[in-house]
């Protein structure tokens, strides 16, 4: 047979009849959790990649790009935010970007999936960089349902880094107005909430705008935002949401700007790429105004 | 053999071992110019589709987005443009933008491949949407480095839709700090020129920040943007090169605003977008900053 | 966008799990007939390649295989054959082959789809290679099932080149031992009958399997063998059926040397090509003790 | 993201332009040696695959195929057969086979890379079905060039399971018209010798020719035959050589179906498996009278 130089391909389907491709180097790990299919393979382009059920969660290449845009706006609009609560968020870099923040000084992660958690943490360490071994940082392996419905404590930033409401996804549950709701009130007074809200690309958005309309429905302020993750081969989406907002204006940006500088080590967020992330593209404009379907 | 439901797929190679492969439904053109390969395929989510030399140029689902902001950016910079020029845009649609500013009254167009212009009208007649047919417009088939070189009429736009300074180019020498400043010598006073500047995403940006750097030894003013483009599997590069701009100030956006209304029928381009546009992500500032290489 | 060479490829299914994909160099036409979507492409290695839904039918590289093995063995079995029908073969190939037979002197061929037929003598003329033209030749666009039952005629030879008995296939009712036996009623005299039997690999047999069962149910004598086609992505089965046969034995394989030797210009068939054919992998011959069902 | 089925992939380019996909289901090892690149994965059709430098080398689904008919001809050929060295073979499978034959008293077998053949032992333990345990056998990890240079023991039967002198491949030297002369030196008076020979479809036999024609420089009676295996995707060459031959005589056949009844056990290797076996097709028997080329 003649020689190729790559044979090992991870293959997925990124829409219907569209497919992306990685050649792969390496294979670190493969398994079926309780949960899931998982697997962490490693690709040229994006380095090592976790991959849950055929599809990419998150890839050396731009994770940073993905989390800092998760994490950092909800500490940017809190003011010395000293406590979070992360939903889901297996690799540990959620975590790992709360951790930079200077007055942070709890953080609790409540994910399901314990296999996939200590995967990450052996193949992947450089995501949590540490993080799982900080003794600021509680990790609660369980139903993050269950934990939100069953909490008192208070917390000044809640991250929610769960899967998408897919009609067959566990995560269903966690994405209707009613428990949007019911998170809220584990925030503290002037704390803010930040949310992955799916893909939000030209072709993609419908399940982000349905998202953001559940949203709408259990808080007075939500500021769609998004940015290209290329390991997701589109826009992805955000929110935050919290009792007021102006994420546009001069002050927020500001704030980003000054949130950034005493972080430090940030590679992606600042005031402009704050700007950026919040001056959404038109086509979401048009749909937020059209989509007034809420998930129950 | 076993039935699949899609057979013929178009299969683009988007970076080193990374594939991105598209289900066709149908073929509608296909051959080969003195200049390139080409060919006009549909796929389910992209519909039409031109691709030369094994590289999308535009697709139905988001060209507008790449037109409209290739072209508006200049035009709502200049005061009152009259007269534009495009270098390339074989597919008629920089030049359909253009037509809709209401005070334009004079658009020359230069490209060298007559083919893929011929098969562009007759298959892709939604892309120039009658521009061709437009009084306004004079389509000259030919080089534009001879043009540039040779003409003496100012206009006020001018937009460079032409291929990148790849190595193996025919494009290469009209991407020299040289070419672009002969370039500007044609255009009027108060006048405006746009060039796409290839890819920007945070894994392949690198050809994009050379074409900056050298735009920059070319001008007093160059302000680079992007938009995400899905048929290009990437973040797109742009920029709007002046005497002098602040094309990220509140007066920009405002203008932005009233060039949208002014024109109507816009879908991608307003103030909004032209504030995500313009704050370029972190990554390209930073490769705006190291690089200094500039195309000679 | 980087280059590549090839962009369009043809991506055929050949079993679940299992791709394999041509690079094309040219589409030469494509549409849906009344029964089935078709398309004629071209790839470096394989030439011209006839699909339909989705399954290769023949290609330029070894068409010469499989339509010298479908046709040859039951003209070398038959004493001066001068009569021959063919069910199906909308290529031609298979009566430009039955036209070498020096005695040949009728040939009809019964063809369902016209549309198909009509592609493949304006696209594939060297298939046909005039057979079409032929003043022996009648072409019949119909239904094969309605001509097999309403026929008197007698033939010498009998060539079955239909498309499997799949489950949602319009020739299911074609591959019944009731319209097999039927088809036998048309043959003269010491005729003989062949038919392509599908897939008969070591991993795809069991559909030829029951085929062959099926034969046996309607002919005293049946001869299944086999031929490698490249195209097909597998070892593909025939069946000879006559009254009574010894094809494995010294006189058949005289036989066919006389007869490729009489034919002239073959490429592939001749007595030793015949052995091979005949003696059928061992894998076949389990099968073959083993399937007792029969399609009614 | 959507879901899919499968995610990995093994692609093999086949040819220029040609690939075969298999989906898979795990990967159970993967390295890179002192002389090549490994991995052994599973597909759902093949089962298990060992894969060196990309390139398919044997399947749970058909590696009985090709490892019977490397082994068996050359061991009916001999009369009670005592000793074999197998050159290559890195399996386990080669040896497997001889180690069936109830005359079978001593098997070298010599392959160079120490690390496959363990990972083979390890993640393919059916392959050797415990050959390597067996006390008759001797497995010495080095160059099979310098053991056949430097031995002077005589077997009366030797395999030669090397890979292809491809232009870039180690394997080049041990191709030559020399080499396979110096082989032919350690073999006993009435033994036989069997080669794997490469490709030997109608579309990449060439190689394949040039082995034959180099083999016939250096050994008076040389019987190519071939078997298709699926994983290889192709039809695939082998050569029987020893001092007389006439492979495809009915004492041959005879001679096979004792042999299979002696050793027991096989499911490929019969009379009738190899009277297909040694009638070659014709492209092939054209390509032998045509190629005068030899490796030196």
């Amino acid at each position: 047979m003649p020689k190729t130089e790559n044979f090992q391909w991870y293959v997925e389907q990124v829409a219907d009849g569209e497919l992306h491709s990685h050649a792969l180097t390496r294979t670190l790990a493969q398994g079926t959790s309780a949960y899931q299919t998982y697997a962490i393979v490693e690709s040229p382009l994006f380095g090592k990649m976790l991959v849950l059920d055929g599809d990419t969660q998150s890839a050396s290449l731009d994770e940073h790009i993905y989390h800092e845009s998760l994490v950092h706006p909800a500490c940017a609009h809190v003011d010395q935010p000293a406590s979070a609560l992360v939903l889901g968020g297996g690799e540990g870099a959620t975590v790992r970007e709360l951790l930079r923040v200077p007055t942070m000084q709890r953080v609790v992660m409540v994910d399901i999936d314990g296999e996939v958690v200590a995967a990450c943490r052996t193949h992947m360490p450089e995501w949590g960089a540490g993080a799982f071994e900080d003794p600021r940082v509680a990790l609660i392996v369980g139903d993050a349902k269950a934990f939100v419905e069953g909490s008192h404590e208070k917390f000044d930033v809640i991250i929610s880094d769960l899967t998408e409401p897919l009609a067959d996804s566990p995560s269903y549950g966690l994405h209707t107005a009613g428990f949007y709701g019911r998170t809220r009130e584990l925030l503290s007074d002037g704390g803010a909430y930040a949310i992955q809200t799916s893909m939000a690309g030209p072709h993609n958005f419908q399940l982000h705008a349905q998202m953001i309309s559940t949203l709408r429905a259990a808080w007075p302020a939500v500021a769609p935002y998004t940015a290209y993750i290329p390991a997701f081969d589109t826009e992805w989406g955000f929110a935050l949401c919290a009792t007021a907002l102006d994420a546009r204006g001069a002050a927020a940006i500001a704030r980003a700007d000054a949130h950034a500088r005493a972080c430090g080590g940030l590679r992606h967020y600042d005031g402009q790429s704050h700007a950026r992330a919040f001056n959404v593209p038109r086509y979401l404009r048009d749909a937020y105004t059209r989509e007034t379907r809420v998930f129950k």
